[in-house]
């Protein structure tokens, strides 16, 4: 601790992300990375942006990616916000749309991230106990707030909640903004996107890092009526007027285009997700229904923790969270079928 | 307004970058961009990057680049700060090292997006007028403050302080930061950075967005002893773990290394500049003394914003500030010699 650091940064937890080691070579499962490459039109359109015009600031309203992204869901581009990964928008989100004395609504079990925000910009919150088997407790959400927000499917416990879920959540909090952080949607979720010119209190967020296979371009973005979006455009404005950079950008509008692409992974890592999930299940598993690229899983007798470094041993390199509640979990990130195969057969071992 | 905004939404007054009009082709005098392009070395190693790894994060800690930056400096890592541009680390410093009820010191005439993060983040801020001349008044850093903020050289005058200069302030400010925003350090002014070892208190904070011709690739770097460093880190992992994406890290190792190519380009552009300040000023402009890649003109009789007017009608695109004290000045970024020769024969004919 430094004199000095600000009282805020003295005081804050930062948020820990998955190890990236680099002392040997793992089957990284442990940051829900995508397996497969990102689209070979998205590598096409960086090396071309790579030129002389690097000199120029980026566009700093991002219109042709918004144009992109709203042609995608047939909305308008005023509905669109372009951020340096969805970490980002979230971040601006907590500042520009709840108050620090009204506390906001987070599921105890959930992106850790969100604890993190709320204690940088000083926003007191209250932790909704989610049900045993770590489903959302809808009527929890019916009490007093100054906003909500989840994850949809939840992390890391991969659980969905319908969009019947989410409507309910809007109606009873209209007027609060209720933000679904739609990180995994892709992975087999119904996104609420379409709910957005219904509910004004609506925020959605999604990222290009695991459905489109660019964790290392930093693109999110977030999706809702015009006036939340204007709200996160002052805040961006100042912070950074050019959160993303010109790179980033073109290769984002070509990973929104190539839908032949992204179905095929998509419904790769899907296929390889329900498979693991059911040779988890015929070892011993508890596997929680996953709608994401990654599952939640836990054994009877073995403690995760053991499980977690026993895998690391055979260089499988899976998530484990020190927390109550889900301390006998492993979050294991859904590689290409090689890899889960290897992870099989390891944990198979583990078990036996 | 929305009522969904939360108070520090409504109450902001966001930043407003240089225009970057789309209504026809304009010599861009107006943003401070590099004339020049990247060096080819950063095209090839964006090109090269742009790989199937970008389905993975980037390197959380920069280690790399972190590294190439430590040696051009003689420096040790732990010394070196990584962000998106040096905008986003401005803000992570504001809130890192500043407190809201100790009001920090801030130039009357400087860069405007310094009041926008003390409204975002709710410091409080005293403003220190400059002298008649524009330069800055050292004594009126020796009252009691927060933390202090000033670019070297300030922006948009262009005036340079010697080191002596940093080193009083250092000095009778031995509690606070000192943040010396050294955005345009490089066309010919001495870096603080040989006072980092002597200076606890001391952040300087650079970016390859001018000096290097990447304002499209976004990186910026803070520089200052371990402890100041880890406080930076605490809130960018407070906000995002990746907040620069793996093509502009390997692009901006290369723009480090490629000393040759850097300083080519600077002395062309300090050249220029000298040559025009002298031409501007045989045609009877005031011209201040400049160290940066622009200069702050004023003419005697013909009003800024006429002549902001008419260059436009021209296709010559100037910064135009319209705020006391320097509403009758212009900011003209250093182009190339043929965009330079251009816009002084249109100004000549303006104020003939």
């Amino acid at each position: 601790m430094s004199k000095y650091w600000s009282d805020i940064t003295k005081k804050i937890d930062p948020y820990i992300p998955g190890e990236q080691p680099k002392d040997k070579k793992y089957i990284k499962l442990n940051t829900n990375e995508n397996p497969y490459p990102p689209s070979e039109q998205v590598i096409k359109a960086i090396q071309n942006a790579a030129n002389e015009n690097l000199k120029l600031y980026p566009d700093p309203t991002s219109e042709r990616l918004r144009d992109t992204i709203a042609d995608y869901y047939s909305l308008k581009k005023e509905q669109v916000f372009i951020g340096n990964g969805s970490d980002e928008i979230l971040a601006f989100s907590f500042i520009g749309f709840f108050n620090p004395n009204e506390p906001i609504l987070i599921p105890d079990i959930t992106y850790s991230f969100y604890k993190v925000y709320s204690n940088l910009f000083n926003i007191k919150y209250n932790l909704i106990s989610l049900n045993n088997d770590l489903s959302l407790p809808i009527d929890k959400f019916f009490i007093p707030n100054g906003g909500i927000i989840f994850p949809n499917p939840n992390a890391p416990t991969g659980r969905y909640v319908p969009l019947e879920f989410i409507e309910e959540v809007l109606n009873k909090n209209k007027d609060k903004v209720v933000i679904v952080d739609e990180a995994y949607i892709d992975f087999g979720g119904e996104s609420s996107v379409k709910l957005i010119d219904k509910y004004e209190n609506l925020l959605v967020i999604q990222t290009l890092s695991k459905s489109r296979s660019l964790a290392g371009l930093r693109v999110g973005f977030a999706l809702g009526q015009e006036h939340l979006i204007t709200g996160l455009d002052r805040i961006k404005n100042s912070v950074n007027s050019y959160t993303t950079d010109t790179l980033a950008l073109f290769g984002a509008i070509e990973a929104i285009k190539d839908e032949e692409y992204f179905q095929e992974t998509r419904r790769k890592i899907i296929d390889t997700r329900n498979r693991v999930s059911e040779e988890l299940k015929s070892i011993g598993f508890n596997v929680i229904d996953s709608k994401t690229n990654f599952v939640f899983i836990s054994h009877p007798y073995i403690k995760a923790e053991d499980i977690f470094n026993r895998l690391k041993e055979k260089n499988v390199l899976v998530r484990y969270f020190n927390q109550p509640r889900i301390d006998n979990f492993l979050r294991v990130s859904i590689g290409n079928d090689e890899e889960m195969n290897y992870f099989i057969k390891v944990i198979e071992d583990i078990v036996k």
